[in-house]
């Protein structure tokens, strides 16, 4: 009851960031960091030492994931491994924007292991052996809309988001930028890394982070099982790939092929999809491309799982709205309702036998 | 005994680095993150709800600072802020390259709160208001040897570093490059914010944020002490910076000018300022370049104190192999001694009545 008063007052803004905490103390075993995968590059020509600005035969380690991990006392044997969509670093799992707990406290919590993520040429993991020019093009609007908040500057009435200014600065401070192209290939050998060092575990990704992690689940024998929070795509076998849907949307939502050797591994390991609230199903594109662009996606969820459930794969695609958890936005995880997600993955782990 | 045992294990390179842990357990008692300061910059035009790939009025918020806090139980009144120096992130306080204890938990561990920062413009705090052109230049050498480890690529014989390869993979990689011209400006504004939100403390700062954090000091009433860690420059009052040293090294040691006000506050701060080994002091430039950076800075440390104390102010400059503490690196809180730094910290902090 205490909770539901608090979730009503913060919606209208009543209360600051710093009213919140964990709701109980959390003994830690122990906590760190790491990098995982990554490569190594090195300049032509021949080091001299005595040269410090002749960058001839120097090295560059770029292209790894930076991994925050926690382990609670008497923590569960499956770890949880989180990885960010586009714009995003390991913060969009902490603290919410409006100062609530994110999935890292709710996990840790819950008795989890946490292992939160800035995939390659992101935030900390920012050394990417590739170059970027970076032109700090103000865009927030862009993503406001797309992240189905509202169409800028309104919010949905239905959205389960705090109204006050604070909350969204913090919301739009967390954008980070590419430090090096995006590279689906390359997140997916990191994060096939990052579950070498973690063990055993459920990968949670979101967004963008889809991609390469529906390849890390193929790729790694330690993910038991991948909860993926409104994926940006989808993995098909080859020649069944569906076509690319009309969007108003200027991101289609494209398939991947994977190979037939990933494909049979994706189809051993249990997997749930969520997507939050004000998507439309069906063929009629929305007038607003920000809506739209969830509506192809949510499309070709259902067709994926169709495919995946006739190759024998253990999938559900589930849209919060029908089971009773409104208002979500594309955050999931930040959202006023997300202790209400965060049940609600925790029923699916316990169905496949994975919150333990 | 067992430790002596086990950081004489490791400067071997016989243990693997997820042997580590943190020495006990630790509650807290919450933990989060959030960004501070930062501005908003808005594009010219007007914005088209409609018009997704037209950016015309849109904003962008950048140069905050983010910020990774933990509270143990019974948390001592004065918190700990740690603001690393160039081309690090937050990651520099924790796990060190051969995953022992970093700052970030030795601290949390002798009961402090703890608050690790990327300053604006790196790391998680990526959203930057002007643009940056990365070139993923390969360098590690540059940095190898003004970081004092060695010369490439040999270790100095009592460097206190691990000697294997995986350790030194992992400090390469956790360096992360400028999403925006480094601004000591910028970085003081976003930590002055840092410390409203983090409430009185110690500022620890390393190299690059040795500017950034004397302006801090100045700026914010809750910065009760300064500990500063091989810090690049020193803050004088005007018409009394020193005339620049001559050097091997392509990084010269400049002093910085602060306003009468600015250095009136720091008379009246605390502040200690550690160096680490293999510093010479005298004005006969060292052949080696990497050591002599040091020599320079290590002979401005010494003038500013001087001027510090004439003044009437409260500063010390420790070197540490003068007090026993021998083999330091320019990265005193990630070498092998890292726990023996720590503890002199406390003892300064006591002296100071700071470590409550």
């Amino acid at each position: 009851m205490w909770k539901q008063l608090l979730v009503t007052a913060l919606s209208f803004g009543f209360m600051s960031a710093s009213a919140f905490a964990m709701s109980h103390p959390v003994t830690l075993e122990d906590q760190g960091s790491f990098y995982a995968g990554g490569k190594v590059v090195t300049a032509p020509g021949t080091y001299k030492d005595d040269e410090p600005t002749n960058f001839d035969g120097e090295t560059l380690h770029g292209d790894a994931a930076y991994v925050f991990w926690q382990k609670p006392a008497k923590a569960k044997k499956n770890a949880m491994v989180f990885l960010h969509g586009y714009g995003q670093s390991g913060k969009t799992w902490e603290t919410t924007p409006d100062g609530r707990d994110g999935f890292q406290n709710i996990f840790l919590e819950k008795g989890y292991s946490t292992y939160v993520v800035d995939e390659p040429r992101r935030g900390r993991a920012g050394n990417s052996t590739v170059p970027a020019n970076l032109k700090a093009q103000p865009q927030d609007q862009l993503w406001y809309d797309n992240f189905r908040i509202g169409q800028w500057p309104d919010v949905y009435d239905n959205a389960a988001v705090p109204r006050d200014k604070e909350s969204q600065e913090q919301f739009f401070y967390q954008m980070t930028p590419d430090t090096g192209a995006f590279d689906q290939d390359v997140v997916a050998d990191a994060m096939t890394a990052v579950m070498e060092r973690a063990g055993r575990g459920v990968l949670v990704t979101h967004s963008a982070g889809g991609g390469p992690g529906w390849l890390t689940a193929a790729h790694s024998d330690n993910v038991k099982g991948v909860i993926a929070l409104e994926p940006g795509t989808f993995p098909f076998p080859k020649r069944e790939v569906p076509a690319v849907e009309e969007t108003t949307s200027p991101f289609p939502a494209r398939g991947m092929e994977v190979s037939d050797e990933d494909f049979q591994k994706l189809l051993k390991i249990p997997m749930v999809v969520y997507f939050g609230d004000n998507i439309k199903t069906g063929s009629t594109p929305d007038s607003h491309w920000g809506l739209d662009n969830w509506r192809v996606r949510l499309n070709l969820a259902n067709k994926w799982a169709e495919v995946m459930k006739e190759h024998g794969g253990d999938v559900q695609v589930i849209v919060l709205p029908d089971i009773g958890i409104k208002g979500n936005t594309h955050f999931l995880m930040a959202d006023l309702n997300n202790q209400d997600v965060a049940d609600e993955m925790v029923r699916w782990m316990h169905e496949k036998k994975l919150d333990r």
